[in-house]
């Protein structure tokens, strides 16, 4: 296991390097869920990790990297998709899991404070795009599934049938106060659902 | 017309007042779509405005507040809608306007910013979901007389459809890299429509 220590951060998965980064990156989530990225500090986050600080400014250097680290992170631990043998139950388990987790007291803001600093910080919002399109591509395959079965038409987008699913519960969570509730993720569901069926995400599609 | 100086703000529409809160508002806009909400500070916005530091401060007190007029002030300037005739004409003209806005060199950081500072400052918060309420209730009436033609079904959530039409320019701008082009706004309008026409945004919908 590991490349016998070649690299600082490359040694062993599981050993101490792992261990440490788990710890620096929980802090740093923790620290952005509560307070936003205007309070990310590195000596602070190593303080709250019980790391030492030269640590951390070796391996990460600054809050951009920690915190495009971070999305890295919930990339790799991010679930994978479930298969419920129709397009409908496929996007509700997904819209469920976006709603569970923008819902979520520590996920919540989190998401928001990443998104925030992403608009302000380019390095940020390119780990930002990347977190997503991990995420797009984990259940994209869902639709060519549904195109497969006839359920939607063949040239259907894939990609956008999964944002459309995510958009609204976005939308809803940084625009309105409302609670986003399972009856918001399944209405996500069901209209991504529809007008997929409908061939509103054809490519290529001669819009008029 | 005015109230005779009752109090601070009051005076005359279109006299010195108003003046200067054009000039403060265009700076603190100009401000954040440059640099973000992060660097707004009213003594240099007074200096950019050309208007006295003690105005700003006695006016506007804080930053926050500063914003929170800001959006109040955009939500008055925003386009009222079009009547097409169709659901999915009225849909794509206020999709095309939403991408104009966030498409917009100025505009378009300008939203990311306050987006970005209504995830931490409740106040601004508070000021942006109005900023959306005005902007729903001013087109949602064309969900309504798509209903009274019959192209919708009855019981359909009007706030609903029209939120969606915007959901997914919004995710785009904030998730992807991508640019917000009119196919992209015609694709959001179609979605919307077809799944309203489908039934997507019933209300009080049993959800299964």
């Amino acid at each position: 296991m590991g490349s016998g220590g070649a690299e600082p951060g490359t040694v062993r998965p599981g050993g101490r390097t792992a261990r440490v980064r788990a710890a620096v990156l929980r802090a740093a989530g923790d620290t952005l869920a509560e307070r936003g990225v205007a309070h990310l500090d590195l000596a602070d986050i190593a303080r709250r990790a019980d790391v030492g600080k030269t640590t951390v400014y070796r391996r990460w250097g600054t809050v951009t990297s920690l915190v495009a680290d971070l999305l890295m992170d919930m990339a790799e631990q991010s679930l994978p998709r479930t298969e419920t043998g129709s397009l409908l139950g496929d996007l509700k388990a997904n819209a469920r899991l976006v709603q569970r987790t923008l819902a979520d007291p520590r996920q919540g803001p989190l998401f928001k404070a990443m998104i925030a600093a992403a608009t302000c910080e380019a390095k940020t919002a390119e780990a930002l795009h990347h977190f997503y399109d991990i995420r797009v591509k984990e259940w994209a395959p869902c639709v060519q599934q549904a195109i497969d079965r006839g359920e939607v038409p063949e040239g259907t987008d894939t990609h956008e049938v999964i944002r459309a699913v995510s958009a609204p519960l976005y939308y809803r969570l940084l625009t309105t106060g409302d609670h986003l509730d399972e009856a918001a993720a399944d209405r996500a569901a069901e209209a991504a659902a529809a007008a997929a069926r409908a061939g509103a995400y054809l490519r290529n599609k001669g819009l008029g």
